[in-house]
């Protein structure tokens, strides 16, 4: 048996797949860099004789996939979860290339679940899936085809993250030292946050306009802490205790 | 049309590829990291159906590539040509990780043509055929499970070339689009919020701790556009007047 490894602690988190072939295309990829951790959001087709095959040698990995129904599952108790997308998006999260954010997964890694979150063939990632991420992360391609195969794709992330895991990581990313809040702990907040919102009258539910999508985009940035999400939140239960009296 | 690139004189070569799968899926990984130039020695089947469907919007690399009986052929002008190998060989050439030969075959492509050659996929390139190479190159790799598919190795090597192609470009992180806040839109948001903390009771000014750089170092770390920080006192407001009515 391998010794234990922080890539054992990075999710391969694949959303809405329409082929199966990719899905077994995917185990081989992720268990050549080392990676054998797959959460499987609403496949098409899964299991499958075609996943099968394509998986050569690392249907293990399949059999060990998780399905689940929604993304929200499969980033249960993650502290980071890093959405692929292959053009910038409007309302830009933190955004990072390749090689910079598997060194930034593989450090958070060393202590907590971490994951990568790919979307669809055709189309990618929804903005309410990518909503849920903290960071996005785009693949350096020719500009003028940068379509990669979804198989492709986690190769090349399997890859820098193997990458990342032999390199005695220059403290070029220097993360802070204090516990990052896990993916419940942020979506409480963002609950919380939006029911006070609403009973101000700030947030008109009828007319949410983009208002909670900014926040999380704005936070997602941040990365907050546990003990960040403490402050927040007891910022925003002694203003509305407050209120109440 | 592009402008001339040193992966232009990049050749990729395929030898005595069976699957013409891998081909089209080859064509289509070049073609996402800006490579063009693709050499097949004595393929199985080509062309192919199979290696159509593979390539997607790639087929014009196929359409393109040059079929040749033995790898001289395909070497042809070549100054530096790398073997693909998965295992060191007994009699090594000198052998360089992915990246370090992309390294070194872009360097030479500004100047003349380079090769990458691939071998089989079920047992990888013949001795003699190593023998025409003048490097080995060797991808990082799980040591128990090291056997990549054939595109997928030149998805990264692609990859990898394409990264050396960059390494000056320091655009990774584009900052967003958005107009960042002001030194002084950011300080009167601060007091803002210490100000709504104290009234609310969540913040005692006679034993303030260091809650106050907590949260500066938070929202620090989100460099704060302008329009969240609007935003952010727009809800402070919000839950302030609500409160006081």
């Amino acid at each position: 048996m391998n010794r234990p490894s922080p890539l054992d602690n990075v999710r391969i988190v694949l959303s809405h797949t329409s082929h199966a072939g990719n899905i077994g295309a995917t185990a081989r990829a992720m268990k050549t860099m080392g990676l054998s951790v797959l959460y499987l959001v609403n496949p098409k087709s899964f299991p499958s004789n075609e996943a099968d095959v394509r998986a050569s040698n690392a249907r293990d990995i399949l059999e060990q996939a998780r399905v689940v129904g929604c993304l929200e599952e499969a980033l249960q108790d993650c502290v980071l979860a890093a959405a692929l997308t292959a053009r910038p998006r409007d309302l830009a999260h933190r955004t990072l290339a390749a090689r910079e954010a598997a060194g930034e997964l593989f450090h958070h890694a060393r202590h907590a679940p971490v994951a990568l979150v790919f979307g669809r063939e055709s189309s990618g990632l929804t903005t309410p899936e990518i909503g849920k991420c903290q960071i996005t992360v785009h693949i350096p391609a020719n500009p003028d085809y940068a379509s990669l195969n979804l198989a492709a794709a986690v190769q090349l992330m399997a890859y820098e993250l193997r990458m990342a895991s032999t390199v005695t990581m220059p403290a070029a990313s220097q993360q802070s030292v204090y516990r990052l809040a896990s993916f419940q702990e942020i979506e409480l907040f963002y609950s919380h946050l939006e029911q006070a919102m609403i009973h101000s009258g700030f947030l008109d539910p009828a007319q949410p306009k983009r208002l909670m999508q900014r926040i999380r985009r704005l936070f997602a940035r941040a990365q907050l802490e546990k003990e960040e999400v403490n402050i927040l939140r007891g910022i925003i239960s002694a203003l509305e205790k407050h209120r109440s009296k």
